[in-house]
Formats: C-alpha cells, sequence, structure tokens
C-alpha cells in the first residue's frame, strides 16, 4: 500500500496518535464522570449496581472488511451490545472497545469505527458514550466492546421470569438482517470470496436488509420501558427467534406458544422460516403478565404454557430449531 | 492435530459447551448480583458509580503460546486490568472475559485459562470474579478483559493530581517483569521463532523474572489503601517508569524527579536502566502529600517539582525516555 502522510496506517504512527484521533470523534456522555485518558474510565451507577455485557466481532467469523465499512463495524460493534444492556431493563451508559487493528489498516479506517460507536450511541442509546478503550496491532481485525448500563432502580429483567400465562411480545424486526446475509452471500462473493457491495443492483428490500444486517437498530430505549411496563422476562434475539426464545423458556421452566399468524405478519418478505431461524435483527423478545397491556413498540407474537418436552412451539406444534452458530454456520455457508 | 474425546478442539463442539466448561471453574464474587448466563451481568457499585478499564492481550505482540501457558495468560490478562482498577484507588469487584480462540485450540488450554482468571482474582483481589464473557472463533488468539471496580465512597485517584512538593512512591518491583522478557529473547528463540521455556536452564533469578513476565502481581490491594493514605496521584507503571512517570508528570502540569539511590536499591539484579525502561512489572506509582507518612507498602523514590522542560529527571538530571512500545519493540526484536 501507498505512503500517505494525510492517512498514515496504523503501524507507522504511535497508538498515542491513533487514539487521540478516535477519541476526538467521541464526546463524553451524560454519565462520563471521568473519560479516557488515565488507567481507567469512571461511570455513573446511580442505582448502586451496573449491568455490564461483553460481545466481540472478529474479521472471517462476524463480518467482512470487503462487506462492511469501518463506520458500519464501529455501529455494529456498538449496537449489539446495547442491545444487551437493554436486554435487561437498563439504559446503557457507557462502552469500552477494544481494538485489535492489523498494522496495514488506515487512519481514516479507525477514525470511521469512532464515528460508527458514536452515531450509534446517539441513535439507539442517547447519553451512552465512549468511555474507554484499548488499541493493539494484529493480524487479525477485532473489535471486543463491552458496555455498561443502569437499571434506574429497578430490578434486573432476565430471562428467567416468565410464567405460564404471560403474553410473549418482540420489539423490533424478524428476518430482516438474515436477509440482508442472504444478500451478502448470494450476490456478492466471487467463488467463496467476498467481493466489495454494489447497491445499484439492489432492490429496495435488498437494501433494507444489507442496512440491518451491517447496522443493525435494537429498540434500545424499549428495554427500559418494558422493564416500566412489568416484563416479567427479557432477551436480545440475536441468534434467531426459535434458538432465542428456546432459552428464555428453558430459563423459566416452561414453554413458549408462539401465534403463526403473528409472525407471518412480522416475517420481513413474508418468509416465516427465516424469520424464525434468521439472527442478528436483535430485536427485544418479552413475556408480560397476562392481565396487563404491553407498552407501545412491542407486538404480541405469542403466549407461555407449562412446560412441555419442547421449549417453543409454533401454534401449538414443535419446530425444528434453527439458527446462527458461528461455529458451524459461516464456514458452511462461506467456504461451502 | 488427532482427535480427543476427552480434550475435544474448540471448534469440534458448540459454543454453549466451551462456556460451561469455563463458568464451572470460575465462582461468583462477593459483588456477583447476576452473573454469566444472561443477556449480561448485574456487579454492585455500592459508590454510585463504577471504575472500568479494558486491555487487550494479542498472540504476537503480546504473549506467544511457546512462552505462555492458558493458566499464564489467563493470570496476565486478569491481573493486568486489576492493576489498572487498582490505580484508580479503587477495588476490584468483575471481569468480562472476551475470548477469540483458533478452532483447533484445546478445550484443555481455555479451561486451564480459566483458572487463571480464577486465581489471579483470589491471589490479587479477593472477591473479585468473572461475571460474563463472549466466545468467538478466530485465526488468532486474543483475550480481552475488561474489569471494573469499586471507590468505596471515595474519590478516584488520577494521574493528574500531583503538586510540587508531593513525594513520589513506588509498590511493587523495578525490572522484574523485563528481565524475565530478556531471558524468553535470549534463550528461548530458534533464530526470531519462539521455543518453549526449558526451566531447568535458569538461575533462581531468571526464573524470578520469568514468573513476574509471564504471570504479573501487581499490589492490587495497595490501590486502595493509597487512596485512604491521601494518594493525589496515581498510575500503573505498564509501559516502564521513565515513560509513565512522565505521563503522571505531564497530567499533572509537574515534573517528577527522582532519586537515584532509590532506583538502585529497587532495581532487580541492580540494573538501573532496566529499572526505569523496563515495562510490565506493573506496580504502582503514586504521589502523597509532603507532610504524612507514605502507606506501608510504598517505597519513596522521588518528589514532585515545578514543571521543567523534561517531565522526569534522575537526581536533577534528564534522561532518555525508554520503555514499551508494542508497536515498534516487538518486531523490532522478534524479527530483527
Amino acid at each position: 500500500m501507498a505512503s500517505d502522510p494525510d492517512d498514515p496506517r496504523i503501524g507507522d504512527i504511535s497508538e498515542g496518535e491513533v487514539l487521540r484521533a478516535i477519541l476526538a470523534r467521541t464526546p463524553a456522555g451524560a454519565s462520563t464522570m471521568i473519560g479516557p485518558g488515565d488507567d481507567a474510565a469512571l461511570i455513573a451507577a446511580p442505582s448502586g449496581s451496573v449491568v455490564a455485557t461483553t460481545d466481540t466481532l472478529v474479521h472471517g467469523p462476524d463480518f467482512r472488511t470487503e462487506w462492511s465499512s469501518g463506520y458500519d463495524l464501529g455501529w455494529k460493534s456498538a449496537a449489539v451490545n446495547l442491545a444487551d444492556v437493554a436486554a435487561m431493563g437498563a439504559t446503557p451508559t457507557a462502552l469500552l472497545v477494544a481494538l485489535a487493528v492489523p498494522r496495514e489498516t488506515r487512519l481514516s479506517f479507525v477514525a470511521e469505527m469512532a464515528d460508527g460507536f458514536r452515531d450509534a450511541c446517539e441513535a439507539l442509546a442517547p447519553g451512552c458514550a465512549v468511555v474507554g478503550g484499548d488499541l493493539t496491532v494484529s493480524e487479525l481485525l477485532m473489535i471486543a466492546v463491552t458496555a455498561l448500563g443502569d437499571l434506574g432502580g429497578r430490578r434486573a429483567v432476565t430471562r428467567g421470569g416468565a410464567r405460564a400465562g404471560d403474553v410473549v411480545a418482540l420489539a423490533g424486526e424478524l428476518g430482516v438482517a438474515a436477509a440482508g446475509l442472504q444478500t451478502l452471500f448470494r450476490l456478492f462473493r466471487d467463488g467463496s470470496t467476498p467481493v466489495p457491495v454494489d447497491r445499484g443492483v439492489l432492490d429496495a428490500g435488498q437494501r433494507r436488509g444489507l442496512d440491518r444486517q451491517l447496522r443493525p437498530a435494537p429498540p434500545v430505549g424499549l428495554g427500559a420501558t418494558a422493564s416500566v411496563g412489568g416484563a416479567t422476562a427479557m432477551m436480545d434475539v440475536s441468534d434467531g427467534l426459535a434458538i432465542d426464545a428456546g432459552r428464555m423458556a428453558d430459563a423459566s421452566g416452561a414453554t413458549i406458544d408462539l401465534v403463526g399468524a403473528a409472525l407471518d405478519e412480522l416475517a420481513f418478505g413474508g418468509d416465516r422460516q427465516r424469520a424464525i431461524g434468521g439472527g442478528e435483527d436483535h430485536g427485544l423478545l418479552a413475556a408480560f403478565p397476562p392481565d396487563g397491556a404491553v407498552p407501545e413498540g412491542f407486538r404480541i407474537i405469542g403466549v407461555v404454557v407449562p412446560r412441555r418436552s419442547d421449549a417453543v412451539l409454533v401454534d401449538g406444534e414443535p419446530i425444528p430449531r434453527a439458527g446462527w452458530d458461528p461455529y458451524r454456520d459461516w464456514d458452511g455457508v462461506v467456504s461451502g
């Protein structure tokens, strides 16, 4: 790669220079008491507890730079962690970002990533901000984000609180991100090798799927809303509704019976199988007591019933489990 | 690699199986309110704020599996983050661990890593525990740890509070980890390729250096002690005393004048240059007001003086900056 003084390679400048470029793009948040630059950050935790989660994107199994820009990767790695904080009923307060970056990476790529972190926070979780990070040179691009959140004095909403009789509701989309992944696999590979995306060849539906695959938009604010609204259980739908509803059912010692007609109404492109099996939509799946209304933004898609042999049913019938397992699916699809 | 049903490769089993093996080895801590298994963890933050830091170890620049066992890596990645929490004057409460692991890695290697996380917490920061994590398959082994901590109601001790007249004191060692790195580079490489360590050929001093390089033992508990004892500034010495004292001096708008005789007394093997320039000892460097005693465990090594052109002096004289820069030093030494 040619030398470019205006956009140096990460390996040619100091860690301090890279961090300064990132931090110039990520302002402090409402809960930031001490931001980047010291040994550690300090974040307000007014509830006397802190929600914390970490999720990593690794080049290869989780993304390809032929398909995702730096901005996309910053956005997505923030969004998936914000969704996990929301799924506890909490409001995100802070992100810590550990970047491992190949030395030939351009500074502009890392700067765009910082823009993605910032914009995802502003759009999905206003007040949340990057408070710290770490930068390492590496042969492989990896982004490990930790998100923190505050419960606003409420109890955490776990996966295990759903009770027979509760209604099951979803905030967010079903099958959109999976449609985007299908578009990438079908249209933007040369053999098994990813090639850059040409949006010009896509129709509106394909573009929407692609946008959500690359920049998921989980309904982060509805996590706290659901908690205030009495949610008995909640989780982020990241691996597909069938798998994730099964996890909630298992944790709650119950079975979740989904309503086929409701799934069909929500299923992107009318594809119920993809809606149930496809991952990465990062909607919020929640259970609510039977005697109240579900909060605005949630749509009822099923009920909790006493435990059967199957954790998840559709209209009372078993469904095969399906979803995204990075250990199997990626290699199966990309190299197969 | 041959198949072994008792010690499968990570790529041959599910993410859930791997996580269960890790979690069976990492008990809950004193501050764990909700541990691993949900969308996020919940950790007590009694001060109404939370200290948070993240630091990553990447195969290549930060470690080599020829030199470090899984246990060593678990220990070290925990220890370096615990040290950063301590450096704010806080007590560590929780670790989140993001692992990116090649698919051919044995389950036993990851399990040993979990033992290292646990034992480092028990030894260095009792009550702190792994509360969550993430596992991804990757071509490259990477360990990104986030550590959280609580200030016990005290103010955070930053790098920027040292004032002219303060004494400068150190808890921990100087040059031991660097001696260990020298031993690895000098004795356990074939050309530029790392080869497994044979401890049998080492003398007691070399073994001590190696132990500290692979399993650092920062004085984590003394972080809170220093805060209670009135420290005006504090930081973790990770990149070498010259560089890190310079950072404290810069942040404080002052100069730090180190006492050569004190450095010589502390310098491992009597090597002052290595003691000043070598990194990874993870001692705590702190400034204290001139009118009190420094807490037990700290030794006075200098004074804060009004700002000069140099950030750090020894006996009033400038020293060249030296330390560990992963962008330059590793490649310079290992491939050179």
